[in-house]
């Protein structure tokens, strides 16, 4: 049995999630390489010891350059701030690591080019961390559409909504600063983009359209401060399919808390489906008797794979790290020349391009064609 | 008491809803005028004296003209297709009547123009067929929205889908004739608009796009026709009090039979709703313990009037016909000269305005301003 | 055409629901004897008179003996108190009139037996206003447990609730005597029993258990009065197919509204229904895909009879009051002689027998056989 | 730092479950022992070999008294089918471990009561699987019942319902056999009674009814074979706290995946949950303006700990494998003398006793008083 070196850098929200997906993965799947947790890295040789401690690394410390280059390492998780995802990737990739970069790639068009370039010359692996395509649910949908059940699609609307902006009174931080991003546009919008390019076709053309709900925020030392990038985004869509759709994207949405609703209608029937629901699925199909026609909510179970190397019991529920562990398992099958479902740094560049397209839509006014 | 003498033009869906309403708004809520079934007109002689025995009018006939002139009706209820609406309603202002016209106002910018400065001139009541902004519930988000509880609205969607187009092997219809309308964008979207006016704001500038599910449908006869509207269509907003919004329309969503959904995000909190579960609505309040916070589904009551003028128990829930009783009662109102929740002709074109320009920003890919 | 005069007794809640059903019946079906509203009763003339203006009806007054006896009169809507529906009924069925009788039918089986007899007795018609058997869904569900789509029932389980009687602070009501019944167990329990007697077969067997939520309720004039009866209730069940099945009964269940919840479970699928969203149906078949099995939400539609008969698209809506007025109409269908979906004073002995069953168990603590 | 070295019995459904609740519990919480997979044990030494390697175990075998006796191990996990469960217990306690045990607990009262009173000799912790009791949607109902928040609580429902033996044509197997206990009474009923022991007091007196979907059952070598069990059971139940209640239960409920559906009913307000969405609570509480009361749906968040542990934001869902990681942290925290919540060997006797009593008062067809 064939081992693997893991390398983590950063050890916050996605930091424990990829830590905890190497931990498990191959336990619940039963396959692969045996995981070694090699060397964390943290901005302080302190944290990072106490978070080796706490994830069971081997070793730790605060210069990720060493990291990347440790021997012991195989591959690099980045996931840190999104300005250092290129320049830790590059690294990563010219030591010649595979790389799992947490979403989005990065911060500018530039960058992500950098990047795709990087894994090019390299040969090595590079996936991004997608994870809500990973979903059972997400993966029965495309079943769904590849058997034609719903018939060819003609139009769908996502929407991505949560509500950690949504306080007028919380001060000023970071994510209100133009140099974190549009706002709602790449923060939320990459999700969105990432499943309908992969379940439902290339994004074309767009208009997009953006807004702020507060002008400006409270600063926690009096005052306050223009708010500088945009907490709402809606965008209407084309498909190199022909079929139409929109995009809606709040995160000052109150009680929504982790909505990414889709609805994806096609010539025979319909599909809905809402991450904070995400072990349901509706389903409508225009067959049978018309007295009992409806929408049937379908609960994750062992036969929508891979739930079944979770629990062998239907409704029982899979829980969001889950999915990481999901995605982990797609990087190990890619890095060991395996069919596998993952948003590389192709399709992840494909992702920024639709996004940049939103955005220079809502800023000139105008229908703008996504680069390819 | 007085009485008031009812005309019915169009027995068709619409035209069952009115003679429904005008049967039963007295005893609903026991007062206004006594209503007197006058005369009812039909394409037909024989379809006119079939509903007329049905319904319990006491005259019948195949002339309208005749109708709209007759000394024993003060009220016209013009229930006829679209086209008709024109020349009935101003007939019929002309006349000296009141006019109930169902919605869409008209065909064209032009007629509906004209309806308003008719019903301007002959100084009687008009008032146009949104059902929807008549249900207790409705009436209730315009509530919560009034007391503040949600705070300023920054951004909503509305959706309005059905699935009565979307069978691609049914036979061309008038429907997909470009003379029918632009498709979705006014059979569906002067609903939504209503809504949009009447709770949130004026539209004042859109970007529109339309797209068609089936570029053609078969023939009766065999081959098949070029369709020539939108069955779908999808509309940015901003509205005059600087909030956004997004407009999304299906007639060809499978497995949506009479879905409205309406969802308003504000500072405080957030309301959704949905037509096809109208005696519900769903409340989210930013206050209180962060662990019991939610959003609350609120069931149709007494305490949301006029619920109680039906039914004196909560949860029990109205109807769709329901609706049109209490419209029928608020044009009562507005003809006693009494405060009335109506879309008179003036509030009427302000929609069709609205619609245009969505029309005229998909036809040219611009943003629109919409006319006042 | 025929014409049939109405007697009503009574205008509270289903008083006025009786009336606006006899309004509409004719118009809304379209067919069967023209309604004159003839007589209207109530407990003193100046009511009666204000009631008759209200409705509609020629005639009025506080003797509800003339009523009954009024040759204008064909048919006699008692919707008065429940101790007062055996007289009134009674008398009227002598009186050679047709009676349509709110629920429950008597405050005691002797009571009931005697309408039973009198009816009989008179060869006229009798029928009870057990509306919720009379929804389309509730139709539907017969159409599929009659089609065998889920196979035999094994089991199910009926639970009603409300939360009118929640408040422990509200003041001791006639409600909580002795003298208005069970509590629970008849004032909501004849519902299910409807339910169940009509979808599933007969009660043959129960275990039942009575408990009060408060002991004792404050008087208005200060100090608290012993509750005599029991709020919440709970039943085991065998019925003669062999099924066995729960019915659980509370009116202070906070939140409730007007739940009534069906279970039903059958060897090759399941049928959920709640009466808070009446317009809608669940339906489980075990057969196809694994993949994409559910439970499917069936809106009411044109195809669920008589649903069309109110509205010709799905998903709208009926409303409680339009339950009435299809119960009217079978009323009037069963006068004329026609197959009709009914509750006579047959069905309805036979559910005060199964409620008598329940009390007697709850009171002595043993199983006990439901008479025939 | 501490260390735990544990031995796992059993590699099934619960044993995979305990393996990755082991794997994950410390990086997960952050403190604690570091946990060593010491020893596994299965029932040939190539499967335990194979599902060692899997799961990350330093030694395995097929003799699980070698295992409760290797002095690597602190803790044995016993995952065994249900009657291995009291003498691998017992052994393991006997050898000074301490257990964690899958319930439920034993197949007889005898054999539970055997493994209580070896607990107490031993002076080890010995914890059963009862994993739904830590949910933090179920904790945060404690929590609601705790404050008071929907007052004391009168009336509760209880149902769990799955499918798994809902397929009449399946061949009869080991859980219809009388020896597996029986049937929906105790397989699925300690779940219910759990929650109740937990969240609302102790059931004292119940009666109970059983019954069997399929009184036969095929034979996979054709004929059939009569069912000993009864996949079908209900029980009313009174509580020490005044409180009455209902359980129904089917293991034959097509459509029903993992549902376990509570509703609470206090003097002033109602709770209700269902597994089958466990990161969603309804909340209804009567105060406040009567507009807009509601049920409030209330999404898991990190404000419910432990949600906390495993992901900071809100409404993102943990998985049906999560709860073992949180009983996993129970039983260490109780291990090291800290408070914990836990269902141990004193409180699973109780749950045992209380399916007893409802067994027998299903056969005798009389009340039974719970022992205590």
């Amino acid at each position: 049995m064939s081992e693997l070196g893991v390398g983590l850098i950063g050890t916050g929200y996605m930091g424990k999630c990829h830590a905890l997906a190497f931990t498990q993965v191959h336990a619940v799947f039963g396959d692969g390489p045996v995981i070694r947790l090699a060397h964390l890295s943290e901005v302080t040789a302190e944290l990072a010891a106490t978070r080796a401690a706490e994830f069971g690394f081997a070793r730790s410390g605060a210069d990720w350059r060493a990291l990347v280059t440790d021997p012991e390492v195989d591959v690099v998780s980045v996931t840190t701030p999104n300005q250092f995802h290129a320049e830790m990737a590059i690294a990563a990739l010219e030591a010649g690591k595979h790389v799992w970069c947490e979403k989005p790639m990065a911060t500018s068009i530039d960058d992500a080019v950098r990047m795709r370039d990087a894994v090019r010359a390299s040969g090595k692996v590079a996936v991004l961390g997608y994870n809500y395509i990973q979903s059972p649910m997400v993966r029965q949908i495309a079943a769904i559409l590849a058997a034609g059940t719903i018939g060819p699609v003609n139009h769908f609307r996502v929407e991505m909504d949560e509500d950690y902006m949504a306080d007028a009174a919380a001060p000023f931080g970071w994510k209100s600063e133009a140099a974190s991003g549009y706002g709602a546009l790449d923060d939320f919008g990459v999700h969105p983009v990432s499943l309908i390019h992969t379940l439902l076709g290339r994004i074309v053309r767009v208009a997009g359209h953006q807004s702020k709900p507060y002008a400006s925020r409270p600063l926690a030392a009096g005052g306050s401060r223009i708010v500088e990038n945009h907490d709402i985004a809606a965008v209407l869509c084309e498909l190199d399919t022909g079929a139409s759709g929109v995009i809606a994207l709040s995160r000052s949405a109150w009680g929504r808390k982790g909505r990414i609703a889709l609805q994806i209608f096609g010539e025979r029937g319909s599909v809905v489906f809402d991450q904070e629901r995400f072990n349901e699925l509706q389903l409508f199909v225009a067959d049978g008797d018309p007295a009992t026609q409806g929408f049937r909510t379908i609960l994750a179970a062992p036969v929508h794979e891979p739930y079944n190397r979770f629990i062998p019991s239907p409704g029982h529920g899979l829980g969001f790290n889950d999915l990481k562990v999901i995605e982990c398992h797609e990087l190990l099958r890619r890095i060991a020349g395996q069919p596998s479902r993952t948003i590389d740094f192709d399709a992840g560049l494909g992702i920024e391009y639709a996004i940049w397209a939103m955005h220079e839509s809502a800023v000139t006014g105008r229908w703008i064609d996504v680069p390819e």
